[in-house]
């Protein structure tokens, strides 16, 4: 579908991951009007056909390329608002009007992309015209019992490695939202193991106290022990999965959609089962941790902008940048089609760090 | 004249047609001061020399390339209002203030274009430094006893052959301008012969009734019988021609200003002679006729957002669409110097549609 | 330093001058904050160190490629706002919070440029990571009794060579500023005396009467013979010196730093020894002088935007065009190093022109 694919950018090219899965919106967001979402930089119209099902095209009518978004669903139909062709949800077209003859033809299509919806969001797999042989990734504890679900949806002018590496960062935490979270002054030595495998790294912290900051004194007062593991799932999911004490089992997981190069949205969904009712939590912990993206936000674009300057990415790291080498390692091997066949661990490192 | 060309953007080829003529203003916009207009992304500046001549030259001094249009006229010299050199009509430099020898050389003239004025616009030919052998588009019936004259200048965000086609094509009125003009609801069969000549194209209905849309009732309360031309001139003419019933006659003049890849103007002239008197026709028909625009305005502007963000045009058709495809032949064969000698019908074409 | 430096961009040869010192800011506008300058394309950040001393880094931390300037001064260092990365003033990075090993590394280092900081000004050498062996300009008579010292930043769109030349042009003041400072009506016949030196180019003008513009009558109502130098330094010092009867003695200095190829800074000092005294003559002479800033700017821009629009310059001349081309050719020859070795007088011309 060559014709239907944007020309390459002066992208990185990480960003080549089309055989995947990606959150387009929430569900809650397409209902009668079609919506149109950029991924990858490539545009789409997403609609409801007459059964309810969300379907994704590419956004431009292949008549004369006006946006398929701008134009309305009728009869489960997508109808261009140029000229009216119509279009079911797999791109066939089944109506010119004016035309005598039939209108569905080969050249008349448009581009289609499969669609999964669950959990409360719609994913598309960016391949067009493809039956995907894998699923999109399923957000842990949404329906278990005694599990507070909270989303945000959010957004930053950054590449989907710079997210992901800010995400799953542990050093700028102290620095950056010092105080907040981590704090800058008391640090204490502990481990990290990191294990890589085929599709996801996962980093591991071991004797990590409870953080210092106000969100954890909440969750735990007395203290008590962390666990503490970071995880990066091919191709955009982060997960921070912390337990504190016995009563706190917290999971923040952002599946990131790249829209373009410098831009990528995180739909960011937390469960959470702790000793503090949610009702209680929710308004204290939501603005800090609000607070805490928007303070993300500020240095990413900065990064991008920079990086922009400059034309390239030119980064130096330590042992202590845990994890975004790795992701940038399963990226490159995923865009490559150079993924190891087992599941088993290809790597692993064990690293002191001060937190 | 290479290096007063701008150099070639990622244009299509259909843009390269300089030895033609073009609107730049109407006559009426230039007076004392000089005019700066853009033509096929060429800068040009427009004055009148102490004839009153209309002149055109690139606006760019050829001293320090400050735009001409900068300056100010002066004893019917184009004087640069950075160091004052002076320009004739022709762009011969005629004074460099301070300097003790002759200004006029080689080095120091402004590229000149030809112009004619006539019916009230001034049309420049956009080779410059040439003496042309064709004369401009004329507007018929502007001076035809019975017949109104309207005169509105238009502009949208697309290509010449973006607003040339669009202008021209009859299935999308009943749709985008649905209820206005056409109904999408009724429609009827009628035949359409396009025949191609040397340096036009043209299309004849036959067999189609009066539309159904408020402007045509008012027009033809009684039906009757309708006449339909809608044509096409190298390099950028449009014309839709009506004959409504035997008291109506109504002819669309549209001359296409191509300013640069994605900008089109379209000095537009109606000329009618219609059984309901002008002075109650005018402000009942062009508020709808603008509102039509206003709707083609936004999706064409959306077509060449959507043409750019693909990087290129990737357009399927039907046999209703009639005369973009001619268009599009005919201004790759002017661009190509590959027009035929002769003016007779080198193809035609007899289709049904749904009208 | 080949990944510090950004991409070539549109850019003319002339603004690869980096062996040369330019402003890049005031003394007083660097405090305890860090301060960000773009020279030559190139984002800089400056600090004060824990004496007090000026220092120059590159503006992108070689971690994560946040800008520097985003931090702050702590004990001297400057620390990234990402992480906490600190560096001194040569770039050595000192602290890596949360790192157990040695921070400093070599691919952990910022790159550093050279600072003098003199009369008031931050000077910085842009070869990173050099030693420079010549020094920064000095402005004349800034400490010579008698002499009152007005200072201005100005700033233009416009390449260095384009500020460079306006600024030291005869010709357009009594056109683009006619009346203030020469006339356009009056004129006389002037000789002007062109020596081009090894790094250095000289205008002298002979048998100037005193301008006819308010400026000059107020300094000199009798009239008197007039002294007049116009000086450019390499790569970017421009100079006028007057003098106008036996009283006044006037020298303008612009000190230029070009920004990117489209935007320039010029560091105004004016130095005068004059009958009437300094508090009398700034408040009428500021205002006119800014004003004829104001003018230049216009048509500096405009002048930028033709030859962006057209793609690059296409000047002609002529002789009265006095010190422009050999502006280009020094900083031709410059960014060629083929300065040649001596500093006698390489060209002389002798030439008349009307003032």
């Amino acid at each position: 579908m060559s014709a239907n694919t944007p020309p390459p950018s002066a992208a990185s090219p990480m960003y080549r991951l089309h055989p995947y899965w990606y959150i387009a919106c929430r569900s809650s967001e397409l209902r009668a009007e079609p919506v149109a979402r950029t991924i990858l930089g490539i545009p789409l119209v997403l609609f409801r056909d007459e059964t309810g099902s969300a379907k994704a095209l590419v956004d431009r009518c292949p008549h004369r390329n006006v946006p398929l978004s701008f134009g309305k669903v009728s009869d489960g139909k997508l109808v261009c608002g140029y000229h009216g062709w119509a279009f079911d949800g797999e791109g066939a077209c089944r109506d010119v009007p004016g035309f005598t003859g039939e209108p569905n033809h080969r050249t008349r299509c448009a581009s289609s992309h499969a669609i999964v919806e669950q959990q409360g969001y719609i994913w598309v797999f960016m391949s067009a015209g493809v039956t995907p042989e894998s699923k999109p990734f399923e957000f842990p504890h949404m329906d278990t019992k005694g599990y507070t679900v909270v989303r945000r949806d959010l957004e930053a002018e950054c590449s989907l490695h710079a997210m992901a590496e800010n995400a799953l960062d542990v050093p700028h935490t102290a620095f950056l939202h010092g105080g907040l979270f981590r704090s800058e002054s008391v640090r204490n030595p502990i481990q990290a193991v990191i294990q890589r495998f085929r599709d996801h790294v996962e980093a591991e912290y071991i004797g990590e106290p409870r953080p210092t900051g106000i969100a954890a004194r909440l969750l735990s007062p007395s203290g008590g022990v962390v666990t503490h593991f970071d995880r990066f799932f091919l191709p955009s999911i982060i997960q921070v999965e912390y337990r504190i004490g016995d009563e706190n089992h917290i999971v923040l997981n952002g599946a990131c959609t790249p829209v373009s190069e410098t831009h990528t949205r995180m739909f960011a969904v937390v469960t959470a089962n702790t000793r503090v009712p949610a009702w209680l939590l929710k308004p204290i912990l939501l603005p800090i941790g609000l607070h805490i993206f928007g303070q993300d936000q500020v240095v990413l674009r900065l990064q991008t902008q920079t990086i922009q300057t400059f034309g390239e990415e030119d980064f130096a790291s330590t042992e202590i940048d845990l994890l975004g080498r790795h992701i940038q390692r399963l990226l490159r091997l995923a865009e490559a089609g150079q993924l190891p066949d087992s599941d088993e661990v290809v790597a692993t490192r064990d690293i002191t760090m001060m937190v």
